[in-house]
Parts: structure tokens; sequence; C-alpha cells
């Protein structure tokens, strides 16, 4: 099956950690060859990889001493040795890597191709004690593409705890419901508490100024995937990084899991007061990485292989100091004199629509170099790797695996476009 | 199996366009009998139909060119060829008579006879800008009927909207996380804009003052499966319009779907200042059918082969213009001096059941005429139609069919009447 | 299997009536090893009971008149004859003795041990029409957990019921949608309004001061399954029922229930003005129990064999009123000198954890005596129960048994305590 074939050849370049060009002249095809044993089965350039160069495969993962590219059961469970997930500093590079081939495993369950049953009759409790539909519905289509039944809760309170009832038995009570539980709480550490009083997994969706783990991981997986299509590697890659930099937690996620790649170049730039915090510049210079401060978002963005655009959180400022910032605008016009043809243009959503709003212009939409919706996509396959890693069911997964029998559109958007023309 | 044989006879009605009068003669059975092959297969007067009728039938349908009666898929996908169901107008005749043809395939899983798991990995994105608990219900039913998994987003607000996101990227989010997306919006025309960022389909359940497609697809179907069982055709039927036909839009999609009949007759009754807008009479007329403006509910009922009543909406007028409208109440004495005994009294529901409301009295409640709760329960019947035929399913839903093995009452309600006695 | 084996044996001595010492005389065995059979599987000291065991025990029942363990479908259907569970009235004697064998068959599926397929295909409406999110989870995951589909409404208000629809309207139109209909109502009575007007079981989950049967269930198959663990019986026990007597709708219907039962003393504690109503004192006297008032908490608790709690609802009171019990707060030093070692501390939750809050004190977590988290633990096999009888599918769950592929923690809470330390 083709799919088997996209993901033995990403994985084997990954743990290589090869580029296209030098994957194809170590098994010596020519790159053009290679490219059409990753398009999807389903588009016109797609051709099969003949066995010998799938021995051959292993032959050179065994060699270099990589197990084979089917997911086996993790040495420790969950991640960094807990089945709950709170901080993206529970992940070393092996973990990391080890995450991602499991996200890459449940694409074709997230791309709606197959079904698998593997959480059929498991329960999640999604706990969302602030607003984030997009997150909710992420993370439960992830539960439901696994055969799982969601229980949502929503609203600023849980009706018992505002009856005086602690974290601990909140939390408790629910551990004897549910199989997993997600929590999205206003305040930060509160997620940890939940953590604390259950063996259930609990799985961070965001604890205020703290930590929002599951988007970190989405965004370094999309980097990761889109730059093995486009034959790069995060190792030596330039990130720019745009906007909030200071109150947007997911910018400083994904720098701390960045910084467990090596060479990296970052380029930022942040209007007045919403500089990137000096400890975390401070944490990726100190694992070898480059760090520059840009005085405008076109200088930051110049030859940039990612550009990590946030919003301006205009509602947590005063107006005064809000009407700063309404220049700060990244238009169609900035991006093609500045953006290189191949880098990505990312975003963690929402973008403000608004008129003048200071944030990634919503007239971009079919530019290739528009990441923000396969990075949303994304999200589902990303959170199915979390539930199976939480729950130890990931080597179980394609087991159950049966076609989809209905309607699938070959492109989610009306205007969406694939990552290069050419591919 | 009786199901069938009952879908096969409604259908070749149907298809043949005749009565079962006329349709008994044709297949040379005496009208009592063809009545006992129609009866559920539960009840006590149900036979079985000879398989020589049955292929008598099938010849019937051969020689007048029409296909067999098990739903195969569709030339084109969807409604009028798109995926997306917006408006009443994506269907003509031949497009109807398919949707209410493959409602009535749905009908045994929807009766809760027997379950399909044809859905079963899929997700719905059940997306109430405003509040519709029976609308939502009714999609949430219909989806998880087929199998599937259904995420519910309720209130007024969608969180990432509040911060200002576009309705595209909104849709194009959910169209990665969702394989159908059920929108309802106070806003005319919004659900559209849904449809036109998403290739996964988008389906109206009411956009204000706009199109709700789905109800006046069930109270067709209503009209239809009622009127079969009654030995009657739409064409030619007499059909009645009461209350506020100004601001009900169900009766305005009611209207236009009926007029893809033959020589109904209209009969209308409205208050003053919420009479039928000028353009729908006028658009009834063109396609050839009769409408009279009546000066009372009685004159309108009066031998009426349907009643489609609705509510005064008094909390959308200043109490001045409301009080007028308070003699406007169809009760049991009303009906029975005027109401045909074969007749069907209609109405989209809720009914205002609080004294001196304008409304259908709820006081009805056994009476065999009383159709309101039999179109309510259509409702799942035609909302999984609406599913399979978006996602091009029909024809796949009877294969995983399983007998049902809970407790499923002979009648939903306690008080529910079978529409007419003697069947 | 082992699991069978325990509901077998714990089936039999809740039958004939006998502690763990008297049927282990019974069937000749030393009550270690009876012990040792009745262990989970999983544990250590789990032993396997010879099949000659099996049989004797089988013979043991037959000569009592009494049947083989494995459910049946039952002689009547639902709850003393009615598919609707409205009240705690509807159980006798026997009907809570086969409702506890039918939650002690549903414990593998709660646990998650297996997934059972039964319900695949259902759907259940749950209505609450004020907050109870612990209520909702509860239900909700015992659906699931039998392989229904779950569909919340939530919020104080059902929108259509704003536009003045009946009751009956309302539960008739859910009908039609929905296999089973869980309703939550400020309201007393309105449950049975609900249930009134529809033929699917509507069951209540607490309609403000009148009933929450479900709690009640749960409870005292709480302490019977508990009781059974210690070697005890319920006939002859010393109950005490602690704190808000008068509000507390649970403590009154637990009363009921525990009425049905034979000799036991009944030791009362409430604050001023918050004493248990003379109505169920009266009640539960009459059937031959003791009930002494107490004069504080530490002479209720001493030598009983359960503790039953419950919070002091301040937020009913002025605060002048609601000053007087602060006093009230059972603390682990309390427990420490006064409750037996082998006695069950038990609180229908949530518990006040705010600083002087008149309750049970959130510090005691780890105490085994506490049994109030497998209390709620508890809601969900009992939840389950109520659905397998309400639709007639208790005797059909096991069929369609399917080990738990997932990770399972072996305590759901993190500082949970086994009932007893050495067992």
């Amino acid at each position: 099956m083709s799919l088997n074939q996209q993901s033995i050849l990403r994985d084997a370049m990954r743990r290589l950690n090869l580029t296209r060009d030098e994957f194809s002249a170590r098994i010596e095809v020519k790159r053009r060859t290679l490219d059409s044993w990753l398009v999807p089965a389903a588009s016109a350039g797609a051709r099969t990889m003949p066995s010998t160069t799938r021995l051959l495969i292993e032959h050179l993962l065994k060699d270099a001493g990589l197990a084979a590219a089917s997911i086996e059961p993790a040495d420790e469970p969950g991640f960094g040795g807990s089945r709950h997930l709170l901080s993206v500093d529970q992940f070393d590079r092996a973990g990391l890597e080890r995450f991602i081939r499991v996200a890459d495993v449940m694409q074709p369950f997230a791309a709606r191709q197959e079904t698998t049953r593997v959480l059929e009759g498991a329960v999640l409790s999604n706990l969302f004690f602030e607003a984030s539909t997009r997150t909710r519905l992420s993370f439960g289509a992830a539960f439901a593409r696994l055969g799982g039944t969601v229980l949502d809760t929503t609203g600023m309170t849980f009706s018992s705890m505002a009856k005086g009832e602690s974290i601990y038995d909140t939390s408790r009570v629910i551990a004897g419901y549910a199989d997993a539980i997600v929590v999205r709480h206003p305040d930060e550490g509160s997620v940890a508490q939940f953590a604390a009083a259950s063996n259930v997994p609990v799985l961070n969706a965001g604890d205020g100024a703290g930590e929002h783990p599951s988007q970190a991981l989405l965004d370094i997986y999309t980097i990761q995937r889109e730059f093995s299509f486009l034959g790069k590697r995060i190792d030596g890659a330039h990130i720019a990084m745009l906007g909030d930099l200071r109150y947007g937690r997911t910018v400083h996620s994904l720098a701390r899991l960045l910084s467990l790649y090596n060479d990296l170049t970052f380029t930022l730039y942040a209007p007045k007061q919403l500089e990137m915090p000096e400890h975390i510049v401070e944490l990726v210079r100190a694992k070898g990485h480059t760090v520059e401060i840009c005085a405008t978002p076109a200088d930051a963005m110049a030859g940039a292989d990612a550009v990590y655009a946030t919003r301006i959180q205009l509602e947590r400022m005063s107006e005064a100091a809000g009407a700063e910032f309404t220049d700060y605008r990244i238009d169609q016009a900035m991006i093609d004199a500045h953006l290189p043809a191949d880098a990505l243009l990312m975003h963690p959503l929402p973008r403000d629509s608004r008129e003048g709003a200071a944030d990634l212009s919503s007239e971009i939409v079919s530019d290739p170099r528009l990441a923000i919706f396969r990075q949303a996509d994304n999200g589902v396959a990303v959170r199915m790797a979390i539930f199976t890693e939480a729950l130890s069911v990931s080597h179980l997964v394609t087991r159950s695996a049966t076609p989809v029998p209905w309607f699938v559109p070959a492109t989610y958007g009306s205007d969406d476009a694939t990552l290069l023309p050419d591919h």
C-alpha cells in the first residue's frame, strides 16, 4: 500500500537525517524517481517503489543501528516517562522523533482514508473551563477517529466546583468515568493539579499563560512534514517568528521544541513591548542556535525556511497601547517581496480578519506557502498520536484499519493549494 | 423481508404515479390485499406479497422505463449537483423523488428496527450559532444512526470568531476535522459562506430569514408518505396553509417544493400583515397551481388533504400588533367541524401551549389526523438521507444492517394514534 | 474467567444471604480460600475456584429455590413494571436484588476490563435543564460503555420550551429521536411529566426537591458491594447519617431503599433545623428498624458499619443561619477517634473544600475507609444497569465482550486506597 511506502521513505530520511537529494543518492535512484514514490497514491504522478528498494532501505536502517519503520510499543509509556502531557519539556529529541513517527502512522486515519476502531468503547472527557472551540473539536475529532466516544464539558464553570469542590476531587471522579481527560483551563498550573490526582492520562489543552503542548507538537510536526516534502531538514534551518512574541505561548513552546534540533537560525520581529522574553532567547542560544532580533517583519522573513506569525492580542492592551501595533500586518505584497518561494508561512490561528487588524492578512488563502490550514489539519493526526501514546495503543492502530466508504474531498478547502505547484 | 416489500410497493406506486386503487387494479389484486402487504411487518394484519407479484412489479417498472427499486449510486452526487445543501431550489422533481426514495431506505434504521454502521469512524460537526435543540438533536440522531460520531458546538459565539476570525477560516478549519458540517446561523446567507470555503459537505440547518431546507424536505416527505398510506397522490392535492405565512420560512420552502408537482390547490389563511409574500404566490401560480386566499382558518381547511399550520411569532411583534392575532387558534372543535377525516394536520413545531396562544391547540394529541409527531419523527430518516446523499453512501446503508436487540416501543408517544383507525 | 467466578460467589452469598464466614462453612472451604477466589483476577493472591465447587454452589442455589447466577431476561421489564425510572419506590427487595446483580454484571465493562457493543447504534438524549456535570458525565459514560451514542443538551432552557412548548410535546419529539431519555430538571415532578408523554424510557437524574434514584441506587450498591468484600450483610447493619438530613434528598432515598432490608440501626446527626423529616423516620421505624437521634457527629458514627455524610448547603440559608453550622466538620481526627476500622465513609459529593466548610474534610483522601471515590466509580456500573434494565438487554451485554486493548490504571486516583490494607 502506497501510504506505507510514503511512511517508510519519509521515516527512513528522517531517521538517517538525510535530505531528499542525499537520500536519493544513497539509494542510487534519481531525485525525480524518489519524488514520484513520495507523491500520494491517488495523485497523477505516483509510482510504486520496487520491493528491492524497500529491502535496501531496511538494510540501510539496520546498518545504522535504527529499528524498522513500523511503530513498536514504546520502551517507556507516554511522554518522557509520564502518561500525562503537561509540557513540551517532557520531550527530548529521541522522544520527539518517535512522536513524529507515531503521528505519521495516524495520517491515513486523520486524512479519512482508513478508519480504525482501536479505542472503541473508550471514553474521553473533554473539560473546557474556557472556550476554545477549535482545540476542543480537534481533540474530539482525534479521539473519535480512533473509535472512541467524546463527552464534552464546556463553559467557565464545572457545576460541582462552583459548590467548592477541589480540583483533586473533580479530577479523581472524572478519572473514574473516562479513559483520558483533556483539560483547558484559564489558570497556569491548574492542569498539573488535575494530573496530580489522576492515574488516567491528563492532557493539557492550554492552561492560561502556561503551556499548550499539543499546539507546539502540531507546529513542529507541520514543519517537519512539509520540510520533508520540500527535501529540507530542520537541522540548520532558518525560522522566523513574527508578531506578539511576549504573550504568545505557542512561540515559546515551539522555540523550546525547535531548540532540540541543531544549528538553527531564528530571526525575530516583534512590536515594541511584545518582544520575546529574554529567558527564551537565552535558552535557545545556550543550545547553540543563532538568534537575531530584526527591526521589521520584512527583515525577519527574508531568506527564512519557515515564518511563524502570531496575532497581536489587542484585547489584552489598553486602546492607546494597541493603536501602536496597527501597522504590523503581513499581506500578499510583503510575502511576495520577501518570502522565499519554498518557505512555509505558519500561524496558530485564529487570524484576525477585521479591517486594520495587526495580523496575517486573511486575503492570503491560496498561496502554496500558506501552511496554516495544513497546520490545523495536522492537529488531528498529532492529537491522535497524543492519545495513542498516552494509552499505549500506537502499535495497534493499523490492525483494525478499514477503507473509508464515504466521500472525502481531495482537498478540504475550496481554495487549498498544495505545498508547491509541481509537487 | 417485509420492510423491503413495503418499500418496493410504495416506491413502485410513486414511480408509476398511481394511487393505491389504481395500483391494485394494475397488478390485479384487491385493494384490501394490497393494503395487507403495506402494513408494517409486526402488525396484526400484515401479509407477505408473493414473489410472482414482485416479479410482475419489476416488469411494470421496466416497461415504464423506470429502474429497480433499490437505491443505486446517484448519477451526480448530492443535491442538484452540489454536495452542500443550502436551498430547496437545488431540487427538481426527479431529484426530489430520488431523495424521497433514499429517505424510505433510511426508515427501518431511523425507526430502530435495524442498525447500520456505514458512517462508522465519520465525524459530524454540528455548529449551532443560535439555539435550536430539536434540529440539533435530529441531525445528531440521524448521523449517529448511520454509525458516525457527533461533535456539537452550541451558543451564540464560536470562540475564535469572537477574536475576528472570518467565516472562511472557521469553515476551512472545521473541514479539516469533520466529514460533514451542519450549520445553523441567525444571518441569512451565512451558511452559503461556510459552504464557499469547504469541499466537505455543508448542510444548512436554518440561516435566519433565509432557508431551512431539511425542514421543508421532512415536510414534503411526510405528506408523500402519509398520502401513500392513504392511497393519495400529491399531484392534484389540496394543501391548506395557515398562520404566519409572512415570516414562516418553512411554508415558503414547502410551497416551492410542492410546486414541483402538478395541479395543486393551495388555500391560504393568514392574519392581517402576516400574508404570504406575493412573490411566493406568483411563483406557485406560474407553475400552474391554484392559489386561493381565504378569510378564515375554517374556510382554508375545508376539504383540504393536508393542513400546514404555523405558530404566530408574537415575540417578533409589538404588543399592540400581537394582540390582534390572539383569536387565531386551531382547536379540536374547529378541526372536527371543518377538517376531512382523511386529512393531515401538520405543524413545524414548536406549538405554543401557553394560554391564549395563537397557534394549533396543544390539547390536540391523539387525533389520528394530527401528523405533527410523525412529521418530527420523519426528520431523522430525512436527515439520514441528507447525510448519505451528501457523502455518497446511500446505496451502502443496508449492507451492514443488523437487527436492533434493545427494546423499541411500538409507538414513541404514549398517546400516539396511527394515521387512520383502520390502518 | 475469574470475573464470572467473583460474580458467581458474591451473587450466591447475596442470594443465600450469608456472610463470608457462613458461606465458606457451607461450601466447606476455609475462609482464606474463599477470600482468594474473591480477589480480582489480576491481583497477587487470586486463585481459581475448582469446577466442583462451582457445581456445588449451583446445587445449593437450586435447593434453596434460587435460579442460576447468570442474568436472565426479567419477568417484567424495567423497574417495578415500568421502563421509566422515576423513584426508588419502584423497588421491592427482590427487584433491588436483581438490580444489584445486573450492576455486578456491568462491573468489568464499567471498570474497562472489557468492552461491549450491546447498544451500538442506540441514542441517548441527556437533557439537563440544570447543571450537574458529574451526573451528566456518569450517565453519558455508562451509555457509551454499552456502545451507544450520547447527545447532550445542557443549560437552563430548551430552546423550543422558551417559545411555549409543553413538556408533553418536548418529550414526545425527543422520544422520536432517542432510545432513552435522561432528564435532570429543577422542578419536582417534571420528570414524571416527561415520562407520561413517552413510551421510550425516561430516567430521572434529579428533579429538584423530588427524587434522584440513580444516586440512591449507587449508594446502596456501594454499601452492598463493600460489605460483601468485608464479609458483612446489610441485614442487621448499623448505618449512620450525618449532616443536612432535611434538604439532602439522597439520604431520604437511601433510607427508603435500606428499609427494604431487615433489622437495621440508623444513627442520625443533623445540625438544628436540618433534622431528618419525621415522615422518613416513621417510615423506617414502621418497617421494624431502629432509629436513634444523636447529639454529636461522633456519637452517630461510633460503632457504625457505614457513615453517610452530606454537605450542608449553606447557599440555601441566610448568612446568619448558615453561620451556626460551621462547626459541623468531619476530619481525620474525628474518624480516627470514632469510626471503626472496617467501616465505610460515604458522601454523595461534591464535598466542599473551602476553608471552614461544614462538610467532610477534603484532607481525607487515602484512608481505606473513605469510599467516596469508589462510590462515584460505581455510578457507571449502576447507570449501565439502569439502561440495560430499561431497554431489556441485561442478559445480552456479555455476548459481545472483548478485552480492552488500551492502558487502564490499576487505580483511577493517584492516592486511592483499597478497601482494607489486607484485601
